[in-house]
């Protein structure tokens, strides 16, 4: 059975990509990490859904919060929509957040000897994250395989990103397809203690739209 | 005044690097890592020296040592010198680790505006680690330019490895010259609280040896 480490938030788009590594035979050891993010309650779905599958699960705990550069992790900022903010990378934006989350696993790959790297990221319906695109990922792997002891000696290092090319519509039914539950995930950048969504921020938009187009159902709960 | 955020661990070779930076104006922003390495006298050594140079210090707790993967961050393994052990990547060897302390210098470095990163590896008189290497340094910097605002927004983000082509030897003369006592360095991977070094690991092997051929009082302490 092919081991994998899985970047999980608990969030709709890297529970489809863990089910989806589980549902082709992975043994998957999923990664989150507790960076300062205000949804705290992204961890706490993350936690929910790991143990109703029962894989292997560790959180680090990143200083990420103290340094700044991210209304995602300053509670003194409020987050708007990027429609009703300036234009570009919007303020959601954490500095070198996925480079940062990719090279631990990679670490965590070694560690267990596996070659095999998830991460849910999607270029289509998405935030505009430099870090979600394709060439990123493509120029991670390549790095991660000059860096270390299993790219050079145990052959190639391979990070999957099979959302990548999917809209959020399509990772939907996909996730549908596969029994996921999506109540269980949160989203939402300023989802409450109790998970639920604001309803207004990027990551909500994008999240409704998806339900839309994917003609199904969303019982997301938001709490304005 | 350029800034730059310049990797230090407390060593001969971040502290020569840091040195340079100084030496050429520009304005130094040092971040070293308490992750879990049992030579955690490196990291007083680094607090001494940025005292007495007076620039500012970001030590980040990274919890790598949970996770075992190398005899650096495990104490019940004995560190024997590599011409004692197998062949290869020694196994003093952590996963991932400059991959993991560049991503964290990313990140800083887009939140101080700077597009200027240094790191003190060399890849001559080295312990064969692959993330010491031209080859890795410049697909860290091609990757970086893909995965950060910075990179897309603002230009070029660089990783500086100024001492990549130099002997020990020569570090340690270049170091000289701009005045380094290297007698406030830790090299040693086994130090103890005084930051005393064993001689007999690799670390201390390479750094004798440098100091022979670069015709140098050696006056590193050693307790054995």
């Amino acid at each position: 059975m092919k081991k994998a480490v899985v970047l999980f938030s608990g969030g709709l788009d890297s529970t489809t990509c863990l089910a989806l590594a589980k549902s082709e035979g992975v043994d998957c050891y999923a990664l989150s990490f507790n960076y300062g993010q205000r949804h705290y309650a992204e961890l706490n779905a993350a936690k929910r859904i790991i143990e109703k599958w029962n894989i292997p699960h560790h959180i680090i705990e990143l200083p990420l919060g103290q340094w700044g550069g991210s209304v995602l992790t300053n509670k003194n900022q409020d987050i708007l929509p990027s429609s009703q903010a300036s234009t570009g990378i919007p303020a959601t934006y954490v500095p070198a957040r996925n480079t940062i989350f990719l090279s631990f696993a990679l670490a965590w790959a070694e560690i267990i000897k596996t070659n095999d790297i998830y991460i849910g990221v999607s270029a289509v319906d998405y935030s505009g994250y430099p870090d979600c695109r394709p060439e990123y990922i493509a120029a991670f792997q390549r790095m991660a395989n000059l860096a270390t002891k299993t790219g050079i000696e145990e052959g190639k290092i391979k990070i999957h990103a099979p959302l990548i090319h999917l809209s959020k519509a399509e990772t939907i039914k996909l996730g549908l397809s596969l029994g996921i539950d999506y109540k269980m995930t949160v989203s939402c950048y300023q989802a409450n203690a109790n998970g639920h969504a604001c309803g207004q921020c990027d990551s909500c938009v994008l999240r409704k739209k998806g339900f839309r187009e994917a003609q199904s159902v969303d019982d997301t709960l938001y709490y304005s």
